[in-house]
């Protein structure tokens, strides 16, 4: 319900969870950071001035918003955003943690599947009122960031 | 893990859970839009700007953060968050809605209870960047936002 993706449309985190790298994705097999039959958790391609390294966790059935996205899903991402919150504390010895999800153009979703943020936190970042500081990361650096969850996490 | 609670903390959302309305405590009884054995879900006191009747999410058990609160009770969460979403956009006519969870002071957690909001949108409402344009809200008006949630959900 409440469903804003358009006809014919190529979903990158779908691209993603195929395992393999597609030219006109921005996001590479190397940013994920965890994977099982339900869930994908992956570095995102861009990141905000003082947030290094946010994390995206999406399920692997295309599901548009959180109006459309069962209780069994919901309940996995939970408990592994759990999961990806500490191992950020742990290893980008991050201050704090923060998540966020968005559903439907004027809530600031603008990729048609599901995805909920977790994002690092750091004293003064001032993350919401730098919401428009945000830029793309390549592909080698946010590998650097994926490498330092990867084995924390499962 | 990671815990800010100062030593004899008051806890407001414990006082709001107990049934009763504190004098010292901003939330109240109307506030509430949804209680079980698990949860608690109310109208914040305060508002951003183009926000009016945002939710706000507790466990009953006074758990401080996200790395604190078991998988079980985070089910509980999501699967209230979806409902009171949906709730929004049938009652608020929202455009959208939007979720968001604080830990520790760096991440913006300011009330030492896990606590997660859910959000309503509306088009150019530019929540991020209205961040510190947020106001305290009368229990009166609260009343009235919290009325018209009250019986969606359950």
């Amino acid at each position: 319900m409440y469903n804003h993706e358009p006809k014919d449309y190529k979903c990158p985190f779908c691209g993603l969870e195929a395992g393999v790298d597609y030219e006109n994705v921005l996001s590479k097999q190397d940013d994920i950071v965890y994977q099982d039959q339900y869930l994908t958790a992956f570095i995102g391609t861009h990141w905000w001035l003082h947030n290094s390294g946010s994390v995206i966790i999406v399920p692997n059935k295309h599901i548009e918003n959180i109006y459309d996205l069962d209780d069994e899903t919901g309940a996995k991402v939970f408990s592994l955003a759990r999961k990806i919150a500490i191992a950020m504390k742990q290893e980008y010895k991050c201050d704090a943690t923060s998540t966020r999800q968005h559903n439907e153009p004027a809530g600031n979703q603008s990729v048609w599947h599901y995805h909920f943020h977790i994002i690092p936190r750091y004293n003064g970042d001032d993350l919401y009122l730098n919401h428009k500081n945000k830029k793309y990361i390549e592909p080698n650096i946010r590998k650097i960031w994926a490498d330092k969850l990867k084995n924390k996490i499962g």
